[in-house]
C-alpha cells in the first residue's frame, strides 16, 4: 500500500500521516497513536526515505566521532536510553581527531543532504568555527560542553571550573602545597576551564602559580603515567595530584607505585570521574577521591535537549551547568610532614 | 536546482546520477567523477532522501548497541577509518543490553523503513535469532562472530577458541596446574569457543577439567575482582588466571595485590586484549601477557565485507578467522614451587 492511499483511507492528508510517522510530536498524541494503529491494521509499512521526503524530516540526530575517544559510548548510551522510545536514530559520523577541516566538510554535507535534523557537537573551543557554520547553515544543534562564541546556541556542560578548584581546594585543605595538575588537551573549553579552577584555589590562598605543575594532553594510562613520573622527578616533588581521567589516574597510581611511593599516604589524588560501568573508582586500590559527573546522564539529557530544539523551543533559553560532586574515598589524606 | 534539471543537463537518466551520488560503486569510476564535479560546478546540492528513494538505498550501514559496551568505541571507530572516503554513514541503533525481543523488533523496522542498506550485528550465540530473521528479512548482514545456524551468513570472527588454548597451554608449560578462566557472559559464542580451548588445552595434557575455575560474567574491573578473590579463597588456590579482557585483568591484578601477593611471581595472568588506545598491557605493572585482536582493525575489515556483500560478492564468500596473537610479558612466570 502506498502512502497516499493509506492516508485516503484514515481521512488524513499524507504529510500528516507522514508527520505522525516520523517520531516527531507535532501531530497529536492522539492522531499519531491512530495512525500506528491503523498502520499495523492494513498492514500499511511506511518507506522512510519517502516519509523523510514528505515531512522534511530525518528523523536522526547526527553526532561527530573521533577516533581516540573511550568516553563516547557511556555519552551514545545515554542518548540511546532518551531515544529508544521516540524512534529517532543516531547517525554516527566519524571524523579524524582534531580535523577541524574535514568536520567543517561534514557539517556542511549533513545540513544539504536531509540525513538529520540537529546534530550535537563535543569539546568546543572558546571560539568554536563549527557553532558559526552550523549557525549559518541553520541546521539546529546542542553544544555539550561551552564556546564563548557570540553566536546563540543551546549548550549543556558541567561546571569543570568548580568541581577542579574544588578539589584543589581540598587539597590545600589537607595541607598539600604542591599540587600537578594533568589537565586535558590544551586550547579545549573544558581545559581552559579546569584550569582556571585550579589557579582560582590557588590564589584563593594567595598561593603562587608553578606552570611547570600543569600538563596537557589526552585523557590516557599512558600520558598519566608518562606525566606523574616526569612530576615525581621534580625536586621538591608535587604531593598530591588532579588527574583529569579514570585512565589518567590509573597511569597515575602506576606511577606513584614505581617510584616506591603510597598513595594515599605519600602522594594524594583526585580524578574527574566520568562513571564508567567498566571501571569504578570505588574498586581502585585505594579506592579513588573523584569530581563526579555521569556521562551518561548527560548524553541522555543532550538527547532531551536536542528534541525540545527540534519542537520550538529557542537556542537561547537551553543553557544548562550542572554541578560536579566530589566524592572523597581513600586516596586522598594529609600531606606528608616535610 | 532539481535532481531531474540537473541530470538533464549532465545527459544521464535522474537514476544514475542518484547512484553516482548515493556511495555504492555500481557507476563507473568516470560518472561518479564527471556527476560529483558537475555537481560542484553547478552548484546541485541532492537531496539525500530524494537520492535515496530513488536509488533504493539509504548510504547507511546499521549497527546495534548494547548499553555496557566498552569495547564498542573500538569497532566502531575501525568503521569509520574504512567508510571515511565513502560517503556512508553508520546508524546506531540502541538496544537495552541482551534485550532480544526489542533487537529483533528493531531489525523488522530497519528493514521494512529502508533506513540502512545493511547491518552488523555482534555476539552471537550458536543458534542466533537474528540470524534467521535478517535472512528472512532479506537485508544483507554481516556477523560479527561466529554462529552455529545453517543459514548461509557473512561472518569475520577472531580464533578464540585457539587464543585460549594457546594462553592456557602455555601456562601449563610454565609448570602451573591450577589455571582459572574468568570468562565472558554465558551462552555466546566466543564465551564457548573460550571454554573449548581452556578445555582443550587440559585434555592434551591428560589433565582434569574442574569446573570450580571458571566463571562467566561481563568484562568489568568489578567482576574480574570478584571473580579472582573467590577463586584466591580455594584451597589449594590457582596459580594462574586467563582474563576475558583488559577491565577484567585490572580486577584481578587489584584482587591478587589485595591478598598480599606479586603478578607474575606468585600469580600468572594472561588478558585477552582488544587493543585500546587509552589502557595497554605494555603499561601495566607488571606489564600484562596477552592473546591480542584489534577490534579496530575488525571494525574496519567489517564495514569492508559489508561493502563487498553490497556490490553482490555472496554472503557464504564471506566467512574469515583471524588468528589471535600471543605476547608474552612480566605477568607470567614459572609456577612457584608447591
Amino acid at each position: 500500500m502506498k502512502l497516499k492511499e493509506f492516508a485516503k483511507q484514515l481521512g488524513l492528508s499524507p504529510t500528516t500521516v507522514s508527520r505522525a510517522l516520523s517520531g516527531y510530536p507535532e501531530v497529536s498524541e492522539k492522531t499519531r497513536k491512530r495512525v500506528a494503529e491503523e498502520a499495523v491494521r492494513l498492514g500499511y509499512r511506511p518507506n522512510i526515505n519517502a516519509v523523510r521526503l514528505v515531512t522534511g524530516r530525518a528523523g536522526a540526530i547526527g553526532v561527530v566521532m573521533g577516533r581516540n575517544e573511550f568516553q563516547f559510548s557511556e555519552f551514545m548510551s545515554g542518548m540511546a536510553e532518551r531515544l529508544d522510545s521516540e524512534d529517532i536514530d543516531i547517525l554516527v559520523s566519524p571524523v579524524a581527531d582534531h580535523d577541524m577541516k574535514a568536520e567543517l566538510q561534514l557539517y556542511s554535507r549533513l545540513a544539504t543532504s536531509g540525513r538529520v535534523d540537529a546534530v550535537i557537537i563535543h569539546s568546543p573551543k572558546p571560539n568554536d568555527e563549527r557553532i558559526l557554520l552550523l549557525h549559518k547553515l541553520g541546521i539546529p544543534f546542542l553544544v555539550h560542553g561551552r564556546s564563548e562564541t557570540n553566536v546563540p546556541h543551546a549548550w549543556l556542560d558541567i561546571d569543570n571550573e568548580g568541581a577542579i578548584r574544588r578539589a584543589t581546594s581540598h587539597l590545600l585543605d589537607l595541607g598539600h602545597r604542591r599540587i600537578a595538575l594533568i589537565n586535558g588537551r590544551d586550547g579545549l573549553t573544558f581545559t581552559l576551564h579546569r584550569d582556571k579552577g585550579y589557579r582560582e584555589a590557588l590564589e584563593q590562598r594567595g598561593l603562587p602559580f608553578d606552570p611547570r605543575l600543569v600538563t596537557h594532553g589526552q585523557f590516557t594510562d599512558e600520558i598519566g603515567f608518562r606525566s606523574a613520573r616526569s612530576f615525581l622527578e621534580q625536586s621538591p616533588r608535587p604531593t598530591a595530584f588532579v588527574a583529569g581521567s579514570m585512565m589518567t589516574a590509573l597511569g597515575v597510581y602506576r606511577a606513584v607505585r614505581s617510584v616506591g611511593l603510597v598513595v594515599g599516604k605519600d602522594i594524594s589524588v583526585i580524578a574527574h570521574d566520568d562513571v564508567f560501568p567498566y571501571l569504578t573508582a570505588d574498586n581502585m586500590v585505594p579506592s579513588l577521591s573523584t569530581s563526579r559527573s555521569s556521562l551518561r546522564a548527560a548524553g541522555a539529557r543532550s538527547a532531551d535537549l536536542t528534541l525540545q530544539l527540534l519542537t520550538g523551543r529557542p537556542a537561547t533559553e537551553i543553557h544548562e551547568l550542572w554541578p560536579v560532586e566530589l566524592i572523597l574515598r581513600e586516596s586522598t589524606g594529609p600531606a606528608p610532614e616535610a
